[in-house]
């Protein structure tokens, strides 16, 4: 009976891609493709303290049905540690509990995407918000960038010739997959100029958390003026993505449509969950944890970029973002899908950059986690991936070179490589 | 912002039913409307030792992030369970896990809603589906159908002459929220049928475990031939719905597709939850908590036909469901809406009647939910209600009769006033 599905399970490319590169880890494979956070770090103790507590202190109520939006003290507490982080000013009537990040996404697209729509956004696109928006119809719309983010006279210029733009999705800090992050300057110019547009924006705050050097910014949804933002976040990597909790931060006058979207996706997300991370919150200092987690990826990131400058041949050109889980290389003249299959075969894995833009583009880029595997297999990967490119004629006989502080600069010539 | 919310969003009118009455359950009032699960009866006991074993067994992969159908333990215990239980073929490639069985529906309605498409029905509508299914903008066709269920000739003449059919949804066990059950003769009737034309098929089984008397009968699916049945089942009613999880039972062949449609929606339901409910189905028997559950159903419906055959004028018809959770009372020249105004000022909440009909019909009927309340606060709500009829002249002078076999019996004139 496949003919009845509809057209939106048919086209959606981004999963296929995906499926492709689900590699298990524990697999020979080392594979920069997966995203996963380490298990080692998952805080399973306490997370055993606090799921005994929670069923302790709520009873039979941990277990049944629970509002749509979220159980209060949880929401409650992520717009305190949300305001704080990102100087934003939610209450607990702006935040929308959701079944991960992913069905925020799906919310969103819920909300407001009418088959046609269209949605502008920053390539190279992230798969997540890619695949959940696919499914209401719509079109995807490139803005022009630079090293440093979006171009806002581009925007303005699509804000202005595109009939139907609904939305616009940014990712500010450490932009999946490329890892680019937005100055403070940019922000605001972002937030005035879409102001006078009657356009929502979807911030992805989900690994802001995850700055390795420089300042923490705060998010663009802090200069909200209209109610116009959705702020998008997510547990899975500070706390651990088996305990399946995101949340979308958005005006309290859309709240009671999200409520009803919510409603009719799922009722409700795992009460039990909820209360396990609430008495979480409350039992543990989760920024401790989240310290934790960012002394391991900056270590696992610094390797990574000395392994690539160490075996990659002159060609290559990678980014060292400030944060995030991404790293972005680009080899002139080369076919990142080619490379794939010669990498294969070395048990080896990334994901190639084309899948990441609505046009076909990108196919001389690829995208490395850089935060999932432990040392040993960084460097193991990373000579193998050079093996692949020298069977491709990409010999590492010359050193690339890299500038650690490539985000922090303005109008480097040599940072317009690192980017498309 | 509100003005750039999606058609879907602004007229969900399920819902907003569905948030009046949303009454928490220790309020003052006395709530029939809600259906939630008596929270004493959640194994609470054993669920805190399925989820220490949970943690010691799988460790930090019982955080992680898990496959997006569903882990395989408890994917093919939900197949042996159900093959078992309603004589279907499933194994673990046809069973894709849900957050809830809500979510089932709503990745239904993506795999195969497109807008235009018809969802037929046959009334009262469930509104789960209702919710579910409105987000992709169909159109609901009632079937016509008698106290026994669906008329096999009307689904016939719409399935010829509606051009745009894609989905048929039923619920032949203890249909929500009429109480209806269909026999074995139209279960295989309506197999018969549907084989012939290019039609999905959604049976709903989540209450099927809940029947007070006769004997169980086959999904009927058991009949599928052509893989056009997608059978919907929970967790949350005979395990606890905080622990949110359901699944759909789907013809291999549509598995990659679920799969795709699933992690767009949310990438994966709770892993943790999974392996909660997986090791509390390897320890425990299941069946002994459920029979312990249809005991407690069993007595609350008898109790409440009692009190409506005691305190409800003659004018009222009502139904005793031989499963399920909701009886359906009907009285002529009443308007439920009315009546419900007037049972709110007395504390006491139902759902009325026109919610369940795509066209305006059914003011005279109204659900009451039979299971979540205990004995005296079913008394004393039904006592509510006879007052307020009272107030509108329906006057208890003379006792109505009822038929506790009504549902065995066919043909009977007397039960044409059962249902609508």
């Amino acid at each position: 009976m496949e003919f009845l599905l509809t057209k939106r399970v048919k086209d959606n490319r981004t999963s296929k891609i995906r499926e492709r590169l689900e590699i298990p880890p524990d697999a020979g494979i080392i594979s920069f493709a997966s995203s996963q956070p380490t298990r080692d770090i998952f805080p399973i103790n306490d997370i055993e303290e606090a799921a005994k507590e929670a069923l302790v202190r709520w009873q039979n109520s941990a277990l049944q049905y629970s509002l749509s939006e979220g159980i209060l003290p949880l929401r409650d507490k992520v717009a305190h540690m949300t305001n704080k982080k990102l100087m934003t000013k939610y209450d607990i009537h702006s935040i929308c509990v959701t079944t991960g990040s992913q069905q925020g996404l799906d919310i969103i697209g819920k909300l407001f995407l009418n088959e046609g729509d269209v949605v502008l956004f920053e390539p190279p696109m992230q798969l997540s918000a890619f695949m959940a928006f696919s499914n209401y119809g719509v079109r995807f719309v490139q803005i022009a960038s630079d090293d440093h983010g979006i171009l806002i006279e581009d925007l303005d210029t699509a804000l202005r010739l595109e009939k139907r733009v609904k939305l616009i999705f940014i990712c500010p800090d450490f932009m999946r997959p490329s890892g680019k992050s937005w100055r403070l300057e940019l922000r605001k110019a972002f937030a005035k100029t879409v102001s006078e547009f009657d356009v929502m924006v979807v911030e992805d705050t989900t690994f802001s958390d995850f700055r390795y050097e420089g300042k923490s910014l705060p998010a663009v949804a802090s200069w909200d003026e209209k109610g116009q933002f959705i702020l998008l976040g997510s547990f899975s990597r500070i706390f651990c993505p088996g305990v399946r909790l995101g949340w979308i931060g958005l005006d309290d006058k859309l709240m009671e449509y999200a409520r009803r979207i919510k409603r009719s996706s799922d009722l409700n997300s795992s009460t039990i969950d909820q209360h396990i991370l609430d008495c979480y919150l409350e039992k543990y200092d989760i920024n401790i944890h989240v310290q934790k987690i960012v002394k391991q990826y900056r270590e696992r990131r610094d390797l990574l970029a000395d392994a690539m400058k160490e075996n990659f041949p002159k060609a290559a050109s990678f980014s060292k973002p400030e944060g995030g889980l991404y790293t972005w290389v680009k080899v002139e003249g080369l076919d990142a899908r080619t490379l794939l299959e010669k990498c294969l075969e070395q048990q080896v894995a990334f994901v190639p950059g084309h899948s990441f833009f609505s046009r076909g583009i990108g196919d001389d880029i690829f995208r490395l986690s850089m935060t999932s595997l432990p040392a040993e297999r960084i460097r193991a990967g990373i000579k193998r991936i050079a093996k692949g490119m020298s069977a491709l004629g990409f010999h590492p006989s010359t050193r690339v070179t890299i500038n650690p502080q490539a985000y922090l600069k303005l109008d480097e010539s040599e940072q317009k490589k690192v980017f498309l």
